[in-house]
């Protein structure tokens, strides 16, 4: 596994009259996550603004194991694999109120430049998809 | 098919910097659609505020296929079913910009009551979804 | 007075944890109706991306009378003003709950290129606004 | 001055497309800030989920003097006192991209019950407000 992980207090604003994380939200703290995730690994100077490219979301999915409420810090892992000129992220997020799965989530990328036309994803990302371990029973092995 | 559809004009604020919809968005917009087929069958009185219930979220999923613009008017079309206590939705959004499909994307809810305790599907709702068309290809036939 | 108005139901994912949608969502329910009055005057073709410019927001205000619910239907009225290379909207805010006021608000604006560097008023903009009436005491005299 | 400090990465997901964080972002960073400086005085405990209070917002103003950017880091300084039965928060938002100020805000509260009703403010935070240093020409003093 790599080492890497995220961490997110929720906001208020982040809660909806159910009184836990409105689903929409784990989106956004995935995306945290994941450029978190490139910052640590020196990759956000590959995308924009630092370059015309950026990692466009070509899928998404969530599924929820227990709900998030105001104040629980949740802790995101992820794993990272390339598939052809995608980008395939696994998130696992925990909360310190259950010390158990919160929910887990995917994120298909593609590279795309300013006028938003699939390109080549950059060799600085290739290079370091390549030594990331992929884990298909992730995170049951966590 | 059922005959329902629902359209929403992209604002500025669902924007982000690279020009289009922010993919958290669509999950917004198809809630915006699921309460309204909700409001349209008069099942609305069914969750809360109404009752004790509501219908939580368990798993979502998207598919990007182009992207949304400013003021672009998007259409989203949706098919639900039952699945034993769960019921399931599935949307298909398109733009005015094509008149091609923007995005795909599925939703699962739970009844939870008001502790988030997982409770019984509303008959009201059942005897709904036992006449609601369900079709796997959907949405390459509309 | 003119004679506008803009019309938005609220969505499940407005609303926070106390039941009633998040005080940040007047802002954008602010910004939906100026779009919408934009719009109406046919001057959306005047900024972006129609052009290069964008009518940034220098300040905003927002003074909440009463919360407003799930399903409520808003109704945004709005007077608008020019200040020198400055534009001023003032927002009111009812609810068909209460049929009383909500909110009331003022957002002001400045004309910027794609560089964020500040330009001239669209004569479009300036023209329109030359006819537009402005009242001190409103809303109350609605 | 209090020695209150708080510190918010801009995320990809606050930006619009203007290329910068949308203006109605400010609020849930002042938000976030107002909740963080009430955990770090042991007042979190006097409002929900830990009682039936909560400090709802009767006002806010916000005035944008730079615009903030992706991966800013911003710094939100704050202070806040006692007026009569309300709270009063000011705002100044710095980034590092600048060393400057890109932001001034408030915010006006009013402890409710969970009806909704106005209620009385709890001892602790008026006794922590009574200690709290407050300048007029704040932040022009920083």
């Amino acid at each position: 596994m790599n080492d890497f992980k995220y961490t997110h207090r929720v906001h208020f604003y982040e809660t909806d009259m159910m009184g836990v994380v409105h689903h929409s939200n784990y989106l956004r703290v995935f995306e945290e996550a994941r450029m978190a995730w490139m910052r640590h690994k020196k990759l956000h100077t590959t995308h924009a603004p630092h370059t015309e490219i950026s990692l466009a979301v070509l899928e998404t999915s969530c599924q929820h194991h227990r709900p998030a409420h105001l104040d629980d810090i949740l802790t995101v892992y992820l794993q990272v694999k390339r598939e052809g000129a995608r980008v395939r992220f696994a998130y696992a997020l925990y909360s310190d109120r259950y010390d158990a799965l919160v929910a887990k989530g995917t994120s298909t990328h593609i590279p795309m430049n300013r006028e938003l036309k699939a390109c080549r994803l950059p060799k600085q990302i290739i290079k370091q998809l390549e030594s990331e371990p992929w884990n298909e029973t992730w995170p049951s092995n966590l």
